[in-house]
């Protein structure tokens, strides 16, 4: 609680850097038709304008993203945290058909690439534009948390 | 993907370990009446059977929590993870009127005290019990992630 708050330039500036680090996970919570929550950690790329999740066609989240087209992200850890509300954006395809750009930003930045798997085409690539974000580390940070509403930033942020 | 797959035995230490780490919070998941995801890191405390957490009554977490009776837990790092499937046990009320002893495990573990607040009678605690308890690190862990099903332990653990 001792540091003082970051200004929104700042919140920008951190939340670019945690969307574009390498190698790292973000936390997906989605929810089932039937209205039950659900949450994963899985890799994850940024183009910019929408993070690229790819994850197994049959599994949960694949499914919830399809139902609801939305999802909740978060990013960092809980105490320097970036909270993504993300709504679908266009529609997934399996790995070998998807969007070559996208395929592409996953891999070079999750390190992981799905492509020559045996069962790729099991797998799909979503990209979930966010529509809010919310960035905080402390309870002193909780004002001022919001940079991105109704999709868009509250100030100019270097996205790449 | 180097180190090889814990056992049972680890992961049920491992898993008990995470659930009374002090200082620590949990990644906690829930779905609206309306069917949207929602996420939020929160302070928590282990009774040794259920999962506590305090948090304001007119959050979306506590009310999802009331509607829908259950949350999706998530504990340690995306790479070291305890996911726990909850139900609430019991109805949550406001902090002066809860539990002493369910506040009283929460404050000793979370390092954070709601009584003193001028606003604590804004604040419920929950009881949250898992029915359901996963634990892995890499991909060669999901194969034996399975630690609790339908709220059994598939082995002894000392959960305190």
């Amino acid at each position: 609680m001792d540091a003082p708050p970051r200004s929104l330039d700042e919140r920008l500036r951190d939340t670019a850097a945690l969307l574009s680090a390498t190698g790292a996970d973000t936390w997906v919570a989605t929810a089932s038709a039937a209205g039950e929550a659900y949450l994963v950690p899985l890799s994850f790329g940024w183009t910019g304008e929408a993070v690229v999740l790819v994850t197994e066609r049959r599994s949960p989240t694949a499914r919830n993203l399809i139902a609801k087209r939305g999802a909740r992200l978060a990013f960092g850890g809980t105490r320097d945290v970036v909270m993504v509300d993300g709504e679908l954006a266009g529609e997934p395809a399996a790995v070998p058909d998807a969007d070559a750009e996208l395929v592409e930003v996953f891999v070079t930045q999750s390190g992981w690439d799905p492509r020559p798997m045996g069962d790729a085409a099991d797998y799909d690539v979503f990209a979930v534009r966010p529509v809010g974000v919310q960035a905080w580390r402390e309870g002193n940070e909780i004002a001022g948390r919001t940079l991105m509403r109704d999709g868009e930033w509250l100030g100019p942020v270097d996205v790449r």
